[in-house]
């Protein structure tokens, strides 16, 4: 099995792109990774993608997007796992130039929702769940994560207030980040008096749908070698991909509480990677809602059980805290594009590692981890990143 | 890179399956396939699925599925690529276990179609092809092969009878086919009657679409060596498998009579195995249209340019001929399932190679190709397979 680097980075601002179709915001993000990678035709292209179909009459976007990007011939196609389908097209990538099949690849992930009226993106977003035991019976998205929230409150003896420094972390980070949706700052009193969504998930527990393209190339060790310029950059090594999934449906679950996708997915990234929770120096976790960024805490080891929420209260999740968290605004003040979530997520873990995050640098680190979450938590995909200098 | 070898199959009969949901058709094509292989836990699944999320409103197929079939915690994803989303099911299984990351997984397919209104199926459907150029000019997947067969006829000097034998060979093998959905003799006098869908194309020049599922397991073959049983069947190896592109938009082509992703991909493929056309023994094209099935064979070089159809009146196709095609009925009468289609072209040549194909049985074959297409052959998925003693 190759190594596989990560030697290309692209995003777009994450917002309502009105005026830009589909395709072109994938072209903006691929043709800025591919110039950031300084590589002209890559071999493969895989496409995170949820709701095309649905809202745009699109499918068949691995096709429209390597046609759009002048790469026509290459092998393409989308993956999707609800909001873990930017993490799956990375994994797609990565098995890709792994097995040896290609040299370099392209994961992108790619979002269009605003231009369509927010009762039909939230009906199309619902179909992330069990369509049949859920979504028949009204549950969207956020109604789910209500009665998880609501239970956590309960069992682990929390209110919703202690959430808000999730959130407050996230908008701070973003601040300074050129491509986020929301740069403005919140405070745990406007927290406290945001509208309710879902009781007990309000406005700011909850990320905001949005439009939005990223993209990574990534290619085998031997060619990177090969193809090294001189500069003193250092390269990002993919030092573990991995996938779990848990039942769709919330109510099959022993224990709604726990995250057990995530915490598998976690566990097999450590084992590929050889490290523990503790070496981690940077963390891009799925907080699509503020409870789930204390569950993926506490099932991926950064937290014990029913003690996650209690990291948002401690100053530890900051750019100078013990393990920085949403580094550049998380999908709460980032935004979250659906299927390009989960590439946003390693673009900024990269540029973590590479030291070129700018006024959103945490202190010379050299292992990043990113997880995304597909349905409520059914699908995590994790990828573990590596700091490798030039000469290693 | 490990070598892949097919270690179990299983289909669902394809039709009109209004009582039985989703999930239970993938369930019975899965469940089937890890019967045959005797593996009770494989470590990923890929589903190939093009329409659950329009026309059933459920996306996140790998979950559901994985969840559904009792294998809750393992990888699982969706794929999709049009009428190529099976083949590319198989491809990602292939990369995951070429790589070494997993030792086994599934490959599926699975469709409904039937019981939503035709109209909307179609319009579904029509998602595959571009959808700010060609679907919003009122152009149906069937529309568009009619302008592809038009210029056909013209270029090449031919009639519309003169590929009804690619239909009537289809009926003929699919009569012994218990999965086929039609099982109907049709004669060329038949076909010359045929209403018309989109003039030239008729009833008879296209593929029904259907509900279905079906799957694959592949395996590694270190894992395929330490299980082997005691039996004497013959190991199924993927000896290719390939992925290629052309334009998503048809008059984005500088020759819309040549399939440009089948002819790469088919290349790669052949190029991969070590072989020629002239090698295979058995062939699985996407015949959703005559004048595809015509354009497919000059592709991937079994006639030369312009004279495909040919090959349709000389029965140089049939079971006993030179090249068996559409040995179960291909997608014209064992029916298309869309993203299901792929993976039943896959069991249909395992089952020939395995010389397990009854009443289908062609020659004691030692090569079998599968080549599915998205859209207007936009994109194109080729995998060869070889037959391997139990003791080479």
């Amino acid at each position: 099995m190759k190594d596989v680097y990560i030697i290309g980075l692209g995003q777009t601002e994450v917002g309502e792109h009105w005026e830009t179709s589909l395709r072109h915001l994938a072209w903006e993000a691929i043709d800025a990774a591919l110039k950031d990678a300084r590589l002209k035709q890559p071999d493969a292209l895989f496409v995170g993608n949820v709701l095309a179909g649905q809202l745009s009459k699109q499918e068949h976007l691995g096709v429209l997007v390597a046609d759009f990007c002048g790469l026509r011939g290459i092998e393409a196609a989308s993956v999707e796992a609800a909001g873990a389908s930017g993490g799956m097209a990375l994994r797609q990538a990565y098995l890709a130039v792994a097995s040896g099949m290609v040299n370099t690849a392209i994961a992108a992930g790619v979002e269009k929702f605003t231009d369509t009226v927010g009762s039909r993106a939230t009906a199309a977003l619902t179909s992330a769940t069990d369509s049949d035991w859920e979504a028949a019976q009204g549950a969207t998205p956020a109604a789910l994560a209500a009665l998880i929230m609501r239970r956590y409150m309960h069992e682990f003896d929390c209110a919703v207030a202690d959430f808000a420094g999730f959130s407050v972390n996230a908008h701070a980070n973003a601040k300074t980040n050129p491509y986020a949706m929301f740069r403005n700052t919140i405070t745990a009193e406007a927290f406290a008096k945001a509208p309710m969504v879902a009781d007990p998930v309000n406005m700011f527990d909850t990320a905001p749908d949005a439009d939005g393209a990223a993209a990574v190339i990534v290619a085998a060790d031997d060619f990177v070698w090969a193809h090294r310029d001189a500069s003193q950059r250092p390269m990002i090594r993919i030092a573990a991909s991995a996938v779990a999934t848990d039942s769709l449906a919330l109510h099959d679950r022993p224990d709604p509480l726990f995250f057990r996708a995530a915490n598998l997915s976690a566990g097999r990234a450590y084992k590929q990677a050889g490290i523990e929770p503790g070496d981690m120096n940077v963390l891009e976790l799925h907080d699509a809602y503020t409870v789930y960024a204390a569950l993926s805490l506490e099932a991926c080891g950064f937290a014990p059980r029913g003690l996650g929420w209690r990291m948002a209260g401690e100053g530890g999740i900051s750019l100078r805290g013990k393990m920085p968290l949403s580094t550049f605004g998380g999908l709460k003040a980032r935004g979250n594009p659906a299927g390009a979530t989960g590439i946003y997520q390693i673009v900024e873990a990269a540029l973590q590692l590479r030291g070129e995050a700018g006024a959103n640098q945490v202190a010379a680190p050299r292992w990043g981890m990113a997880q995304c979450l597909g349905g409520s938590g059914s699908t995590a995909v994790t990828h573990i990143l590596e700091r490798v200098g030039r000469d290693s």
